[in-house]
């Protein structure tokens, strides 16, 4: 008997919870921002709920939000990715730990030593999303008056995967002779100068760190717009942009595949795993009173600012408790603009409870019972809208804690989740290959 | 009874050692570059012994040697040392966490932030050894043609340190109200924007990461140079310059410490810890034929070329078995030069030996019983040679064990080392205050 398809599951972190009004649910750790130790314990207990990765989301910049909800905000201070992971790998055996790194403003060296270094610290554990950082705030933390255009960002995303494998690629995986013997530490004729030349880039090379114990590193990406979902498609190993449906995201799913293997790639070496939303109570009412509850502590100041950009227009001069008037054309994208104000006719919400909900959070959301939960995941995965989820949790640790404690079972009752760990490196979690060296054969296969 | 001055003991690492033929020496861990549990082993080991500080050496190229010394090398490849001490906060408590990142390579928002996390991750135990990167062959690794000049290198570390510890200063030590009731997570009033613009850096800020649980990590420095002298004395917190001996430490200290004098510091606060090669024996003879036996594993082809470079001739068409002949004048440093040829003299070394000792590591050395030893690190502390030393051990473990276990034992008895921690952060160990915040009164003074 074939085994069924396989749901893979990352869990996409913010220390506080992605949700900005999570800081202040009941039992929430408003203080996790710097507290390494609520940190390791989510670490843990996704490790022991079997995830495939810990994902750290990032941001470079503070001041890209009005000062009324930046007063209101947990998520724009925090540890840095890199160096939180490195920690967690520490008190962690088998979860793959996915860090943010820009292409537009890290250079490439240091984003491929990092990485390797990571992924030796952790046995192969390492796993880099590759951003272009769309924030143009953080341009002026990098000495640029103003934003890199979105067509050099990708242009220069590309050259910077090139060089990042190409530097990984270093060394081969036998060139580490170590012979006391004869004092031969490293065989030179094994070690690669990369030399690279390119239109934004310029590395010499060879990378002063051993290959990565996984070849590369898993490499992530959101995959969202048209040069976003190209890019991905050449050279993600994962990638989570989120579409709204299930019906979106088997168009998603199907297109980025289909673009993977006119790429030349085989299309199961590339996996959807779309970040989403997951609240679960007992009964499907009480998850939607617990996403309820937790849209009350988003400040009006923060969710009237994200619906006016969501509607295309100023809406913070209407009754906040009255219902949300007819919204004239703009240029806001057409379907988000639909999305919302369905949610405002379907669920009959006030301003104030839709800003509260568009403050919060947003995107995809599952939000039900453990077995309606497993339903949804089983449906995305059968139809092929996704290989799996890059979860987000409302609050922490309780959302975090019901997810693993009701879902993770229910899903492995089903046989799409792992019991155990099978292999030890976050690509055998993915059922990834592990890639060769483009300029050594390999002594392994 | 006023305390005696007390020592002050950071270990200068590198995982197999900085001796380059360390990774031959009898039950040396070859491996270690890329076995974290070595790492785990060593810092712990020194935690035991209650050394201030475990430092991490670091380059940013591999191409600087020929290749025959480059094949014998294991000092060029390793983990990167931001990632490794994150590893390392995790398996520590109290140990100090040094970290090598240079101003020329790096964006001073990406330092702060890290050295920032590494403090929060760490319960205030970060240091940022602030390099400039003098080896030329890195600059082909970032985008640069040639390498940047001196003098600009020194601007812009200068700037850097500024840009770096105004974004550290972002918050006030109380910015982070966490009001759940009222939904005021932080207070913008207590933020400063940076807005730094210098004839090399731009740079806005705020930092997305609370001030360091030090206020500033631990800034060390080189302080070698003329201008490495100055900045390191306006601006870090410790120095690891080591002079031959202790008639040259004397000079260096007090200079350094006058020029801090004159900065308008407490030049209490600048602690001088020379770089020093520590051999422990049971008896002085003993330790020194482990140094000896030591240096029979540098390969000839190694030390030839570091024997060259250092008299400022080529003595690789010489008899390897024979005496050094006369050399002529050169532009090489005439007292380093001196005593290469004083060595050579006066121990009667062959050529070869010669070559494996400057090869093998040739700087300050301290080699005897745990007597002698603590002797002379006592009588360096008592007539202001230094506050201290960096420790480099000759091979690993057993270099380092015997230092915890026989040199840190004899310190202590004599009351010029500490037998516990008496606070929780590398500042404290030191004896350093944290810094107040430029732009906010302390809440807590």
């Amino acid at each position: 008997m074939t085994p069924s398809r396989q749901l893979h599951l990352g869990a996409f972190m913010r220390p506080v919870s992605l949700h900005t009004g999570a800081w202040r649910y009941p039992g929430a750790f408003p203080d996790a921002n710097f507290n390494i130790n609520y940190l390791k314990r989510f670490a843990q207990t996704l490790e022991r709920a079997c995830f495939d990765a810990f994902f750290m989301a990032d941001h470079l910049a503070v001041l890209n939000m009005p000062v009324g909800a930046l007063k209101r905000s947990h998520t724009v201070t925090s540890f840095e990715p890199l160096t939180l992971l490195s920690a967690l790998s520490s008190v962690t055996e088998r979860i793959g730990l996915i860090a943010t790194a820009s292409t537009t403003f890290e250079e490439p060296w240091h984003v491929a030593r990092r990485f390797a270094s990571l992924d030796h610290l952790s046995g192969g554990r390492a796993g880099w999303n590759l951003v272009t950082t769309s924030n143009p705030d953080a341009a002026l933390n990098f000495g640029l008056d103003e934003h890199v255009a979105h067509a050099v960002r990708y242009e220069r995303a590309r050259e910077f995967f090139d060089v990042v494998t190409g530097l990984w690629d270093s060394w081969a995986d036998d060139a580490f002779v170590r012979d006391v013997e004869s004092g031969t530490f490293v065989d030179p004729e094994r070690m690669h100068v990369l030399g690279f030349e390119g239109e934004h880039l310029s590395v010499r090379g060879p990378l002063n760190i051993a290959r990565p114990i996984q070849g590369w590193p898993v490499v992530v990406q959101a995959g969202s717009s048209e040069p976003g979902r190209q890019i991905a498609a050449e050279t993600a190993d994962a990638v989570f942009a989120a579409p709204p449906s299930l019906a979106e995201g088997k168009r998603f799913y199907a297109d980025v595949k289909a673009r993977a293997e006119r790429a030349g790639r085989n299309p199961e070496h590339l996996k959807i795993l779309p970040g989403a939303f997951v609240v679960v109570g007992d009964t499907v009412d009480e998850a939607r009173e617990k996403r309820a509850l937790l849209d009350t502590f988003v400040h009006y100041d923060s969710g009237i600012a994200s619906l006016s950009i969501a509607l295309g227009h100023d809406v913070s001069t209407y009754d906040p408790d009255g219902p949300l008037p007819d919204i004239p054309e703009s240029n806001a994208s057409k379907s988000a603009r639909q999305r919302v104000v369905d949610w405002a006719r379907t669920e009959q919400l006030t301003i104030r409870q839709l800003a509260q909900r568009i403050g919060g959070y947003s995107g995809l959301e599952i939000i039900g019972t453990p077995t309606t939960i497993a339903d949804q995941m089983e449906q995305w995965l059968t139809e092929r809208g996704s290989d799996g989820f890059n979860v987000m949790f409302p609050y922490l640790p309780g959302g975090l804690d019901d997810f693993a404690d009701k879902v993770v079972p229910e899903l492995q009752r089903r046989g799409i989740f792992r019991r155990a760990y099978e292999g030890t490196t976050l690509r055998d979690h993915l059922g990834l290959p592990r890639p060769e060296n483009r300029f050594f054969a390999s002594s392994r296969s």
